[in-house]
């Protein structure tokens, strides 16, 4: 069933009860303290915006706060849900769902809860409160032996708190699992006020529902996250990563399928169309034959001795049918390579100054239907469209090429991007991978849950937030909304 | 907050209305069929038990059923949220909790959909419908060339339902995960009778809340779980293990920290302590020092390289104070040791006849200290206790020794798992790793979880099943029970 025309518009969910921004201010201010609460100026306008704001998705508020720590969380929670005023959660900003994109009443940002509580290497455990950016994650991780798989780009501005909301994940969710995987418990503020903890710092909890794994993936429209407790995994002694190129979709797919088929357990497991590679391939910090079709990158990690048996393992699988491969080992080798990787994203949108891209996912034998399918999309709007992504995952990063002056041009993006979805529907997939619903694709949920589904997620919602106030309209589409 | 009086009364919950056996037999029967309906008999009567019933733990039913597939289970559902009668789902009945023990009213088996739906080896994909048994998901996954990781026990007679309805575990969760971890999505009937889906065979999806992780673990009280999609891993081509000896817990439980420390990704970390050792050293099928006080079993699989290095890391991690240590790497070694292994709790019973034995659980580094406590618990009561379990996961089998005969006691060891919940939770713990809430652990759910998450709970469970019909005072204590 055909979800209502694609729409853009913020205005879907209005405050239930619209305040004067100076008293909100004011009442806010004697919560918390003047120098936290914002209605204007530079700080304000960035919080009307995330990572969708160059496609000119702006938001509305009528106050930015900052909380110093969970207590304060709290209590803008409490006289919230009192004076009956929206709250839209915000991490680093960097969503491509429109998640932090706020429609009216209070913008809580996380910012100020950036410590690490605590680091236990010997335990493999890390608490953080949820305004640390997922590259301090890292970083501290790394420091002390230790490695937080989830790397779903952006590390310098987004947050652990980010990464729970929307369940991040990246390259290596296919080894090690998305955020989800990675938590054993949460502070939580939950309606109408009140710290609670879900899960804890053990691995194997069944004391309760699993409401830790539910919290995970909400988008701040169950409660709002304060801190995460990690399991790290032991940082590995050695990468390798294999490169294929092929001449086309199908062969490289197939070499896609021949990794997996031969039971080997690649830490990453990527793929680039024809399209991606024209627009990034001439930063490539290799040659590759002229006018690559497709590329296969397959990462390996562990210890030394297992990466080199594990990049034997790629090479036997993706060579057939292959234009070329290349098997990286060195540390200089593969990091220029990521970063080339990680440059992809941008490159294809330069090419036409931006691009609408979403990140539908495909059970992985279906891949070769979704880039191809991709193709077929964009070519029936006018469109110029690619792929690239998670292909172990049959994650695809599908987008159109568009001159983000031209109207029209976008329009057409934005009923492209309709179509992408339909068809991960249609193929056996889901709407989005990693980047979550937001408030973009809440028109795709009915028919990606099914109407008995997405009816209970909004009872659940209601069993948290009988008020209706956390991030309303975002991910879970509310009745009459 | 001390609990009441810990209880074994399986009356604390009455049928809202109940009903005539006969009556609802025969309303069941024109559901069904009458070969499917049940109200005497050897196998009416053995689904009034489950793994407890030798510590004497028996329900009550008016009805069994054993409907054929999904639709019957939701036609049964439909009646029974008609006639407001509740329903007990039953998978394998090999709990050790009371999960399936019913209090009246309707006993629903899923021992009839025990078909394998589909297997897709390049995929690492199973689905299977929940009344599966465990040792058939390993089989057919092996035969594969693919892996089921948990490994919970009772295989032949548990299923792979009951396995999702307490998110077991087993050794190997500490590398792999507990079972939601390999399960991407699930066919449920829900309240007050819809067959729907969550999840499905992508392993990354946020397009809903969380429903499936949700539904894993909650022990039958906001669905029934029809079938499972699973995703598997590639089944390693070689297995070792170095079992160590100790002459105390201490310096058994420092050999534990030192391969986490080490950052050794061991398959699987287990104990056993003194008690244990000495219930089944006589059948351990190599020798070890006299009366020693404590084993650490550390398992490597992966390519026989990887398996060699990491048993040279165990080797070397444990080794410091141990009074022996022995590595086993032959098919034929390691099969005979983990047989072993799983007679440990056969062993313990038989030293008096009996054992009552909780699956607490504690932060590693806490472990030390949970095994003496489980000893000083015992000698407060009178009894011989021992533990023995999942050591790298914190998660322990703390048995008291008993005499099945004595009332007196079976009676004081029920006081003293009562003190185990106790000091679970004081170590940071809970009060179940992976045998789940049952009705057993009801009285210490509020302590365990806080009154602000147990009440949430208790909505959760009304926006599911709203008439409270399913296992009804299991898992999730009710307000009034």
């Amino acid at each position: 069933m055909r979800p209502e025309p694609y729409s853009w518009s913020v205005d879907q969910h209005e405050m239930r009860r619209p305040a004067d921004a100076g008293e909100l201010a004011d009442r806010l201010a004697a919560v918390l303290a003047p120098g936290q609460v914002f209605t204007e100026g530079e700080k304000f306008e960035a919080a009307l915006h995330d990572g969708t704001a160059f496609q000119g998705l702006t938001g509305r508020a009528l106050v930015l706060v900052e909380p110093d720590d969970a207590a304060e969380v709290a209590a803008v929670m409490r006289y919230a849900y009192e004076a009956e005023v929206p709250i839209f959660t915000r991490g680093g900003g960097t969503g491509l769902a429109g998640g932090a994109v706020p429609e009216g009443g209070i913008v809580l940002s996380l910012a100020r809860l950036n410590r690490v509580r605590s680091i236990d290497p010997g335990q493999w455990r890390m608490e953080a409160e949820a305004g640390v950016t997922t590259a301090t994650v890292h970083r501290i991780a790394l420091e002390n032996g230790l490695m937080f798989p989830p790397d779903p780009g952006a590390g310098e501005q987004s947050t652990i708190g980010g990464n729970v909301a929307t369940n991040a994940g990246g390259p290596h969710a296919l080894r090690y699992g998305v955020t989800n995987h990675s938590v054993t418990g949460l502070e939580v503020v939950i309606p109408p006020g009140r710290l609670v903890h879900v899960g804890g710092t053990v691995t194997k909890n069944v004391a309760g529902l699993d409401l830790k794994s539910l919290m995970v993936g909400s988008e701040g429209t169950l409660g709002i996250v304060t801190a995460v407790q990690l399991r790290l995994v032991p940082a590995p002694e050695a990468r390798g990563v294999t490169v294929a190129t092929y001449s086309d979709n199908a062969s490289g797919c197939t070499g896609v399928e021949a990794v997996l088929a031969a039971g080997i357990r690649a830490t990453a497991l990527e793929f680039l169309d024809r399209g991606a590679l024209t627009a990034s391939v001439g930063s490539l910090p290799f040659d590759v034959p002229a006018d690559p079709g497709f590329m296969v990158i397959a990462e390996a990690d562990g210890s030394a001795e297992e990466v080199r048996e594990t990049l034997a393992g790629f090479e036997e699988a993706l060579g057939p049918g292959s234009a070329s491969t290349r098997t990286l080992v060195s540390r200089h080798e593969t990091d220029a390579f990521w970063s080339w990787r990680e440059g992809v994203s941008w490159a294809v949108a330069a090419q036409r100054g931006g691009k609408v891209s979403e990140d539908i996912v495909v059970p992985v034998e279906r891949l070769a239907e979704a880039v191809e399918g991709t193709l077929e999309i964009g070519h029936r709007h006018g469109l110029e469209a690619c792929s690239w992504g998670h292909a172990g995952d049959g994650n695809l990063h599908s987008s159109f090429l568009v001159d983000l002056e031209d109207p029209d041009e976008l329009a057409r993006a934005r009923e492209a991007t309709g179509n992408l979805f339909d068809m991960a529907l249609a193929l056996g997939g889901s709407i989005s991978g990693e980047h979550g619903v937001g408030t973009i694709k809440t028109p795709w949920v009915d028919a990606a849950l099914g109407p008995e589904v997405a009816s209970l997620q909004v009872r659940i919602k209601q069993a948290f937030d009988p008020k209706l106030l956390l991030n309303p309209g975002h991910k879970i589409p509310l009745p009459g909304a």
